[in-house]
């Protein structure tokens, strides 16, 4: 999505080989227009999958997914994180490991809010390991639903958690796929290696 | 707004005379059709304020203020929440109690995203007893910038926070303020007591 590469090489910040600062415009300040593009990219991308309901994780996917959400009519579900949850009843929770934290958490979604029938688009602002999309594909299983496919914002496509997906014949729809980056300069796939 | 109050009529669950649930539309799962009339109408109660910036606090915060910032034109900040800060260099910190909790965290803004300049109009998802704004109007303060006031989606008008901050000078216009409420029934007030 050429407008989103342009806002990474415009406002982003690389920090080293592996981080990519986008506070500018997603993960603490938020671009609303680029969001409703955003949003509008991942509803075209899969408007013949028949999706009933967006799952996303707090706080960064909120945005991006709830914009999805408006353009295919379909409610939006954010997953919580928590350290660790002692009261699990009537909830689905799933571990996530975060290999930049060093550290896994619980994340949960109400039995309410999701189950069988369901068609779900889930929707991150980054994918780098996979561990939070494992998480929520494994909430999906859970509740008896059906995973339609990914939708990321900005996959660092260097890291392994595509491969992951996509080799599980999950359908990874990725808007800026990054090769390669370095202190000055990202350089995109030129197509989403599907 | 009626919309909002007849949501919460239909789909809102009062579960004690001080606490609401409304997670089938807001706090976990979201409503993103609501979130954009409910943005829509923040927009234009503030419209002639000269508002530069949305600034809420994740999570829930977050669906509405970006519908608000998308009708206004502007960004939208999330202040974070953690346990404590250790490292606070280029950040606005204020500690919020939570009532509920029994606890007091941190909440956080870059100095990157907020300045001398701005004119703020800060969101939240519910006003009780007001901590939560105090803290994003303390960040507002430190920053240097004027808070033009503050858009609430639901008041809890029983609980101390909104007459706290209305005495204080600050505009606070609600979107849903409930005057009583018990398990079935929810009675709101006709008018916002601005």
């Amino acid at each position: 999505m050429k407008q989103l590469e342009e806002k990474i090489l415009a406002d982003g910040r690389v920090l080293s080989e592996a981080v990519l600062k986008v506070d500018s415009f997603l993960n603490h300040q938020i671009d609303p227009a680029l969001m409703k593009a955003i949003g509008e990219e991942f509803a075209s991308r899969f408007k013949a999958a028949g999706i009933t309901k967006i799952l996303t994780i707090e706080s960064s996917g909120i945005a991006p997914a709830v914009m999805a959400g408006l353009s295919l009519g379909v409610p939006v579900v954010f997953a919580r994180k928590r350290k660790s949850l002692t009261l699990t009843d009537g909830l689905y929770t799933a571990p996530v490991h975060s290999f930049t934290k060093n550290e896994t958490n619980d994340i949960s979604v109400s039995h309410d809010f999701l189950g069988e029938g369901d068609v779900v688009m889930i929707i991150d602002d980054f994918l780098a390991n996979g561990q939070a999309a494992l998480g929520l594909l494994d909430i999906v299983e859970q509740a008896g639903a059906e995973c339609a496919g990914i939708g990321i914002v900005i996959e660092k496509g260097f890291q392994p958690g595509g491969k992951l997906l996509r080799d599980k014949g999950i359908r990874v729809e990725t808007l800026a796929n990054i090769k390669s980056m370095e202190p000055g300069h990202v350089e995109f796939y030129g197509e989403v290696p599907n």
